[in-house]
């Protein structure tokens, strides 16, 4: 249950009303304004606001006096031909506002890009919900044996239940203690009257970091699609690729053809090193390449395999 | 002349379309749309597009579902809250692309402002016009005696007129030259076929720094109100503060109750140091107060008398 | 515990070496550089590199050849001179790297400075250590009654044993928990052969906020002084304010003259609105005020004799 | 002649002085610290600070307690491992800061890079020195027929000798105008005393782009590597490529580990596309690809030879 009936009901009014503008409007965008898309078992990401389509991106890059674009064709060449040379100061010139919840665990891998604008709710303020995340069974994995940072094999059933039931009672215990400490009866008032409340500022604390937390974020398409080349990679984890994921639609929906620019040369595109050149053009030229000749490291070497067996 | 016939009619076509939005939109910054607002001789300052409104600031601040304003009288007080008490991250969720045409020696100084998105008009690529910055008569300042950076009084008749027919001189000298090294007939191609064009990158070189150059640029209003507070101030150079003072006429139409906040507590506001504060306790008891026994150096107590008699 | 003997023999032994170099070289400061300043129960802060001193500010001022400074009076009015007006650029061309354990809910707060470079301790790769901050007696307040966001009263004695014993149990149990879902033998082997390891970054999920983590942070001393303003403040919640605190010393043996100048116009200044400082000029002129004639609401006529009455 | 007498008179005291530090220290960087490398006919760049080395990076990816690096070739391993990885956080860990001398125009493009600290020379506040940036003959090129922002063929001699006359002569006569206007006697005293001193903030739009400026820039290694990447390309203008080019030199006296795995990785890496890497495939399994059948466009297809051919 991401969203309360009252929420629910704040949302169905602001969704009612309707505006005149003469600023760029994107109708796929529109119709999923203010829509919590649900993401893990409690948190959403929703659009709240956004500024500029494919043609903004355009006319930017033209500095141009009315729309700026010409045929469509055009245009998509231009935009694909800027995000292929690096020239991101025309992406720069959307922008879109998303509301999101999600487990702080999360909000801290999220927050360390660091050229966007945040609001958190605030735990120092107000009272936090009694809900945190517990992963489904499918994704409870074993800590992998190649990487470090990374996931194995899904648990076996018996530890996978046990590990839930840990991470259940931990956290409701946590909760439940949160709220004596806070001693509050929801209007800041004291319910055992002859007992202190704790600063909220203080109780927080006992909270787990799969409990969840909200904020507003606002984030130009540059920085977006950096944000997600990295979070929605296979190698982020899972928690923040399932939010990136949504994010990615998100973007198809307001502006389709940076989109598809963005998954044709950076999403899926594949970066090689100087060495890296060097083994793929005497494989051209028809030559068996092993590693141990190719110069590169055995990682290296995976990687440079994968790099190229690399399917979307 | 800051926009030729062909630009007008390009604007006035961007205009006429209209459409359904139900994002948060501003009806007197939608009248303005679009429009050049005409700047020192050949300048402008254009809202090409916006996001958001007095009531996103409200509604970021409460991590709201809907939109989160509650009555327009408390809505007010917390704005004015939120920018009394430094708490900057609700107003950077505004956000405002404008298109400005401005001389260079300004550009450089806006550039400065690194928190902001920005696409240049490009002379590697495209070639300026002949259009320069010719100070008006009673802007022609000598150097002030008593501030190494700026101006005092405006310079005599003949000097002025000395002064402009230099101006006038060299910079259409410069743009003969840079036109006659780029031998470019308007569509690239060259206009004396026994010639070479230099290559538009370096004939850039030859234009003085009163030429005017042109971009797109964006700015959450955050950081919109810390360059005005610096660039509309009295400090700041006239022909920056020109562009400064039409774009608070903006945010005033945009954004009304932060504006008023911000004239309050920011434009008109005073600061004072740790000894001026001791100064002023003083004086409010009754105590006469010289700079000699007041702890300021002449410079301080200078500002410090000046920031007291302060008229918006 | 803040540090284990190992880690001690590790900053010993990074101490002993000294090397030669040109560059600006602060002895005060070299004297603390890589010792754990401690704060709170188990964190710390320490110096581990510095850039630049107060001449560094003042060369940059210059755009100088050489050292830049002259008379040490000059070089110490110039300092004020930048601080007072705002010219923050040189200020910028200082920087310190710093190396801090701090609990969680304080790095959640810290981080959302932005204008800085940080290094954290991954939970995705690493186990965290078996450390959580348990506030003092004395700092464990009551919420504050007038302030949403503060701390009131210290709790009575019987409130705050029960506090502290079920921060204490929680913590504990999340731990052993954690523990026992990793598995792990402390050296990336399963203790237990027959139970899967879950992975690190699920694991971390069960721990609370009050538990440490640690990260390298370098950031320029204009954004210090930015960050210290707000945090050292005592509107700022105790548990970060005992950092900023201790990072105002090394501040001050780094850059003393920058530190004086900082101290007294900006941490011990104070801010007026426009309403404020004609109510400034009226009380000086002999004129009786009280909050109902002031044109100041109730709360801005709280803070405006809370800034008169300010003491250091 | 980029340097004075009493400039390097400065530079060489400034030299003269060591001092002891327990921070990380270079060696190859200490012999070149404050020295000017020179750079165009009139420009340089000089180290005047740096903090951190190569072991820096690798002690903050570690969050270490001491100097975190265990085996060189283990400290390599992991310099690269985040290269590839783009785990950019520890570059930033490295900071720099040099004094440049550069032409107007080159300082309009070096800056855009938003993310360092800049400290310009200020005309509003001191008189620019004579000085204006004339390409030598083989660097006039004619404009590009291929690419409409770069450069083709060198000018015939007859047209080059043409142009520089026209940029010599356009520059000192801007010059001459903006010493009349100024009318200083270079102690901010009239040199005529009958005539007004033109405000220097005025006077400096007199100036052409290829004028002189300099100042102090500072920023760390990962974002410098941004800046080298764009700006050392063969595809950045050649009076700004000169520039990056005598910083890589510098960045490899200083981090020479992190460099190469800059230069393999990065520098002379290769980027391809989706469909490209589809392409790279076919080729590899002998297929013979032509641009038609490859579904790349005719300019696409030659930048994917070019990548393919690449040398470094």
């Amino acid at each position: 249950m991401a969203i309360t009936r009252d929420q629910k009901k704040e949302i169905a009014e602001a969704t009612k009303a309707t505006f005149k503008t003469r600023r760029p409007t994107v109708e796929a965008l529109e119709k999923i304004l203010f829509e919590p898309l649900e993401v893990l078992d409690h948190g959403f990401v929703r659009v709240v606001d956004y500024m500029g389509d494919d043609a903004a991106i355009v006319q930017a890059a033209r500095v141009s006096y009315g729309k700026g674009t010409k045929k469509v064709s055009e245009d998509a060449g231009l935009i694909k031909y800027l995000m292929r040379h690096r020239h991101t100061t025309p992406f720069e010139m959307c922008e879109i506002k998303l509301h999101v919840k999600l487990p702080i665990f999360v909000a801290r891998q999220w927050i360390r890009h660091r050229t966007a604008n945040v609001n958190e709710y605030s735990a120092r303020y107000s009272i936090l919900d009694n809900e945190f995340y517990l992963p489904e069974y499918e994704n409870l994995a074993a800590q992998s044996k190649t990487n470090r940072q990374g996931r194995g094999n899904v648990l076996g059933k018996g530890d996978a239940k046990k590990v839930l039931s840990l991470l259940k009672k931990d956290s409701e215990t946590a909760y439940k203690d949160y709220a004596w400490m806070l001693n509050d009866n929801g209007e800041g008032e004291p319910k055992d009257k002859k007992r202190d409340m704790l600063a909220r500022e203080l109780a927080r604390m006992n909270l787990s970091l799969n409990f969840y937390t909200q904020w507003y974020w606002k984030i130009d398409l540059q920085n977006l699609f950096h944000f997600l080349s990295l979070r929605a990679d296979p190698h982020a984890q899972y928690e923040i690729r399932v939010y990136a994921d949504e994010m990615l639609k998100i973007v198809k929906a307001w502006v389709p053809i940076a989109y598809s620019a963005f998954i044709e040369y950076q999403m899926y595109g594949g970066h090689f090193s100087k060495t890296a050149l060097s083994v793929l053009k005497r494989m051209i030229a028809g030559e068996t390449i092993t590693q141990e000749i190719s110069g590169l490291s055995k990682r290296e070497w995976d990687e440079f395999q994968k790099t190229l067996s690399q399917q979307s």
